[in-house]
């Protein structure tokens, strides 16, 4: 089984504004919309679960049921499932229980599910898994693709290609190869080195784990490598496993300043 | 005196469109005319030097006469002053010899010179500096403010942080904290290194130098060597100096590709 994993913030400082970014209208539809919606209509995507702070629960899932479900179609996480004793989620248990296959599920609403992040990237990621274990079993082999709520972008290929990478290898992140020259810097702001360019990548999302090991080697860590590993393929190569890297996007963008907006609005022309 | 040099393509591989990108229209004005402004407007600069591979000399001082000149305004380079007998370039000259400052030539049409660049951006950047050499007179001080003719949207603000930067310390490059998480990969694509992002950056230009110590260093490379450190900034750090970053912006892109004319458009607007 794959699932996509939807990380939309956490409950830090970010979060000052009015509206989380996600939630900004880009064009027609608000950005995490765009994003889910690639995960969404992709075949090999059993189950997209979206992650937001715990705020944001019930506006997230009322968005994905106005422009996803049915009136009832999509699937709500534990709590809120429980809490209102809505049925899709236990629906989505059982079709899953059932063995109903990825691509057979690709079109039904209950593939979305809305759950709280947690309080760091890693944590929220670590949300997931559990949530996968507990509603739906999880073996050495399933597979979640982590994306980033804010990079609308992302292309069927590029999820497809993290889908087999990560399959095969194990670890895999999306990159492309760094535009720029880039520049190591000393905290005085005088270059001490200028690495190679044809090495260096700057990194995307999706980022796509075997999830089992990566928890396993994410429970492992002491409290101060966790504060230190804040990107999930950190945690891998501390480990000593090897992360590939999946070719991405100049397009691939991560919606971040209001200049950005404008850039993401032009590139949903193209 | 502080000269813009702005620096557009050698006469490699990338010409082989029909019309180098730096001439193509951005809205009302070639890309090359948008960025030349910048440098025409600031008080800073004494004159502007563009170059170009040697085809294009003649059309870009066209273009250059189009935009910023009175009919005859633009300064032509030695050769094509000499074969035309064009008294601008003379007058060029003599004005820097009766010791006109530069902010009271400031707004003169002969404030720039299109002239032929070399085969790799170094030997261009070496034609500048021989031409400020012969044309205007050189000294220890004298700085060059070396710039892509194809980042339109520098700001007064970074050519000015520039020069007071190059000044102080000698030389100077643009650049921006990396957006993105830095990636070092193997030739095979797996993760080697994950620099800590704090001290990466994204290089741009202006790239800023005194003039004789970049050439002085420049020419007593080896041929394998000047191979190797194809950036200005390599060949001051080969040399054991110290080569300090001004703030860019993100706005300040290079345009290499279709999607990037579509941004540069929107940023336009701003």
């Amino acid at each position: 089984m794959v699932y996509g994993v939807i990380v939309a913030g956490g409950i830090g400082s970010r979060m000052a504004a009015d509206k989380p970014k996600q939630f900004l209208m880009l064009k027609d539809k608000p950005i995490i919309v765009h994003t889910v919606e690639k995960f969404y209509k992709h075949d090999k995507i059993s189950k997209v679960i979206v992650l937001v702070p715990n705020d944001w629960v019930e506006y997230t899932e009322e968005l994905m049921d106005e422009y996803f479900g049915d009136g009832n179609g999509v699937c709500q996480g534990e709590e809120s499932a429980s809490a209102n004793g809505v049925s899709a989620s236990v629906d989505g248990v059982s079709a899953s229980a059932n063995g109903v296959s990825a691509s057979a599920d690709s079109a039904s609403a209950s593939k979305i599910i809305v759950i709280s992040g947690g309080e760091t990237r890693n944590e929220t990621i670590m949300n997931s898994i559990n949530y996968i274990e507990e509603k739906f079993g999880i073996s050495d082999e399933t597979i979640i693709v982590t994306h980033d709520s804010v990079r609308p972008f992302v292309s069927y290929k590029i999820i497809d290609d993290n889908i087999q990478a990560a399959a095969e290898f194990g670890a895999v992140t999306t990159a492309i190869g760094a535009t720029d020259t880039i520049l190591e810097c000393s905290d005085e702001g005088i270059i001490e080195r200028v690495p190679d360019r044809a090495h260096m990548y700057q990194c995307q999302t999706p980022q796509t784990f075997k999830a089992l090991r990566l928890r396993e080697m994410y429970l492992g860590l002491s409290d101060e490598k966790k504060a230190i590993l804040t990107d999930a393929t950190g945690i891998l190569m501390d480990a000593g496993d090897k992360v590939h890297v999946v070719m991405g996007d100049k397009k691939n963008i991560k919606i971040t300043v209001p200049s950005d907006m404008k850039v993401a609005e032009v590139f949903l022309d193209d």
